[in-house]
């Protein structure tokens, strides 16, 4: 691990390896100036070592990792402030789901080159997401790549010994819960590529929805209060319905969800109400980094109750049940509506 | 963190996202089918779940993380199976520098396909060097990018509490020493490139500087006698010379290094012997993937005889001096080599 580019870019079938014992470049310079004011945990070492230190304290070391590539999950154009936080964001979506609070991430950045105009606003904003989350940039890689720019983050969390939460756990009978609403990053994802979502929406719609997709809200505030009362427990990153589907397989039950109870902003209820988009658009897409969780019914009071208080509010979606089969949704007409038209495609 | 590949490629803006919540997909049941065996640490949850956890044993968690990248740190067309070694290793290599036991690993792989014929072969080569280094899947992201295969690990070894080797701690007095080798990956890449090394070298060289290239020997049995007797370590990635002046700067301190004593294989020591190459060539080239440290001079016969133990020959290439200039190198002759030229540049 180091934190200097080895600007070797596409050299090494027709350069000399020797290239990349370079001065301390411009490049590296940069790297140390952007980045190293964020390595504050001791355990970083001032980003001077080849590797980092999580202390030992008596907690597991929970591990989340994720990576973000240019054009693929995220836009070319969206500005570095943005795909600074969505990097850092997604990985300390995972931790919150599982109960972890965050303790440090280490970060891998694959760079065409090394832009002062890029990294300066893309550090700042790390910068100031690891501050707010309490999660210090621990090390890192930077290569160069002549293809698209790629932002990988290994996310490190601490539980009590054994107290990680799981996908699998969830019981029949307890109730599917799911924090925030549902949808609005897909729905920001259609305004950036303009169409009828766009067309139908007014800028302050446009400007929530868009920054749903961009900058997902982890609940981190949630990771104590999920491991006190979730027998299992996710992050909603590839849709709803999908990632619903892959709780209920790991626990081994199936679920009943009211669509009518699934959470909506105003801006979905609106586009939803007008017939512009299907409520499928919101439940199958994806970006969300909410979270899903069953609770034992004798504590979804508790549950809600310490959720609000941390500022988030959640919300009741249906019923564990037994059986192995997919999670059927019903409407507000008590009709189960299949799978398929759900995800636009089956599991 | 997931180990599903997010098979939207190039979508974002041109198709929906909710193309995201494919089907178990034949890239999904490629990963499972190849990774899954992998994951043998009870705590990679089968890699069923959003998260890793490392155990709370009393222990530090060293995190290291190194990506390679198509193009740039191996070649388009290396083995599959030599991309993957290289990519462990090089972090194995450098937890071995800091005292650490590998304790498991996770994984992000940018693919432009997910391609079983590359898969195969990558994925058993991972296999047999996780279980040999003792170091599990512990879990990982696979994305999908139009640009250049990247690899990023992101290693996790254990040492006890407070205990990691840092590159700083380096004193004056000290001897400087050397694993294995120096500059045989430097060469195997220049054989690749065709050119004088290629021509003045026989097949039975070629293979071994080759090999030196494609697939480094991490030091990892040598983690706690490196532990145990040096002050201070690093590996050496990027050129002895630079490497060694990075542990110079860190530690405060200078060294006298003996070029006569800088180990080298006898293919370098034929190639240096014949004029087809200057020993600048080997001290700052790349990828050696040895371990460099300082040692106590009351000390040095106990490691040697340790790392010997072990099976790892040592080499006292010089001795650490008080100052914060450049280290010095001092040929055959006793004359000090400028650094600009064993580095092609300066520091």
């Amino acid at each position: 691990m180091r934190y200097s580019t080895k600007s070797r870019g596409n050299s090494v079938p027709t350069s000399s390896r020797v290239a990349r014992v370079t001065p301390a470049s411009g490049e590296d310079s940069l790297i140390a100036r952007y980045f190293r004011p964020l390595a504050t945990d001791p355990g970083a070492f001032r980003l001077d070592d080849d590797a980092a230190a999580l202390k030992a304290d008596g907690s597991d070391i929970v591990v989340t990792t994720d990576a973000i590539v240019e054009g693929v999950h995220f836009l070319p154009d969206d500005p570095p402030d943005t795909i600074a936080r969505k990097a850092l964001r997604v990985n300390l979506s995972d931790l919150a789901a599982k109960g972890a609070t965050p303790a440090g991430f280490v970060l891998t950045l694959a760079l065409r080159k090394a832009d002062e105009a890029w990294l300066k606003p893309f550090a700042a904003a790390l910068g100031e997401d690891a501050a707010q989350f309490g999660c210090p940039l621990l090390g890192g890689d930077t290569v160069s790549t002549p293809g698209p720019m790629m932002i990988s983050v290994t996310a490190f969390g601490r539980v009590p010994d054994g107290k990680m939460v799981h996908r699998g756990g969830a019981k029949p009978g307890e109730t599917v819960m799911v924090t925030g609403t549902i949808g609005d990053a897909a729905l920001g994802l259609a305004v950036l590529k303009g169409g009828k979502v766009h067309a139908a929406s007014d800028a302050a719609a446009r400007t929530l929805l868009i920054g749903r997709y961009r900058v997902p809200q982890p609940r981190v505030g949630l990771a104590e209060i999920i491991r006190e009362h979730a027998s299992a427990a996710m992050d909603v990153s590839d849709g709803l319905a999908g990632d619903l589907a892959k709780l209920c397989g790991v626990s081994g039950i199936s679920a009943a969800i009211d669509l009518g109870s699934i959470p909506l902003s105003d801006a979905a209820r609106d586009l939803l109400s007008r017939g512009v988009i299907e409520l499928e658009t919101l439940i199958a897409g994806g970006d969300d980094y909410e979270i899903l969780c069953t609770i034992p019914e004798d504590r979804v009071e508790a549950f809600t109750r310490a959720a609000l208080a941390a500022g988030v509010a959640v919300s009741s979606i249906g019923t564990v049940v037994a059986g192995t089969s997919a999670p059927k949704f019903i409407d507000r007409q008590g009709r189960e509506i299949a799978l398929e038209r759900l995800s636009y495609s089956h599991f």
